[in-house]
């Protein structure tokens, strides 16, 4: 399937995100427009405290009006390797450090208009140290048992997309035997 | 944690989506930008074909240039019902009708700068119907026996993040004794 991009248009260029809306041209000689929501992409961490617990932030989303219960996460910076960015974001966001940070999935959030992927990670044998939070981040940790944050998919309290990915396919690995 | 908005300005106001910038004051006084897409909401749907099959989609997505395998989804129309919209994205995309169409999980994509929830349901006792795709939409369907579809999560293949989610939490109510 060809989808040609016949013009483009430069909408909003900003911190988060970019647009632009993109007339194209299908190979039956269809036209179409489509919006895209340029973004770097971002890594987002599953923090093993230990065998039974997993470390969930709590943070209120503008976008949506509500607080919700995530794993750790954040945009990569430009030409940032990911791994990189998983274990910074992991220790400004949760105060606490890893270096045995492993890929687990990765994933694109909304594939018919957004350019994001989020590499997802496994993080264990944590190290405390210090939160480092960006000035407007407001981020309360929350020690869930491993058990009990599935429960809380399955209840709706857990509803955040990555959140949902990581857990289920950090479930996979960590009760495969090694 | 109260976020107010001081203003807001409206950048674009699409087909799919809108785009709208705010700026926001914190309750201690930090102000903030936000960078907010504006989208309906949408529903995706695990058909499974019988008890081993779940019906997937094969398509072109032209925000990342790539053909994904996803699971059936489409984006809410104005004020419609979402298990409607399920039964009417189903039949439209794959061809199949159900009237057992259960909500199954409902996720938050991108809350850190999208509105977009996707309701995701599972639909079993399919009848065959007519596909009627949109002008520009493009779909191959494509049975696949569950425990492969749950293979390719694992190894890459599938890597959209709804059809991550539903696969997952479907599997664990079909595995579930009744």
């Amino acid at each position: 399937m060809l989808e040609k991009c016949k013009s483009s248009s430069r909408i909003y260029d900003g911190r988060v995100l970019n647009l632009r809306v993109d007339q194209v041209l299908l190979d039956d000689g269809t036209q179409s427009t489509h919006e895209v929501v340029e973004h770097r992409g971002a890594v987002a961490i599953v923090p093993m405290l230990n065998n039974d617990h997993v470390l969930l932030i709590r943070q209120y989303r503008y976008a949506i009006g509500k607080e919700l219960l995530e794993i750790p996460a954040g945009t990569l910076e430009i030409g940032e390797d990911p791994q990189t960015a998983a274990k910074r974001e992991l220790e400004e966001e949760t105060g606490y450090r890893s270096e045995q940070v492993t890929k687990i999935v990765e994933i694109y959030m909304a594939p018919g208009y957004a350019t994001e992927k989020i590499h997802v990670y496994l993080a264990t044998n944590l190290q405390q140290s210090k939160t480092q939070l960006d000035e407007d981040e407001r981020i309360e940790t929350k020690p869930v048992r491993f058990s009990e944050a599935l429960q809380k998919v399955r209840s709706g309290e857990i509803c955040d997309a990555k959140t949902v990915c990581g857990l289920y396919r950090a479930g996979e690995l960590l009760t495969k035997p090694t």
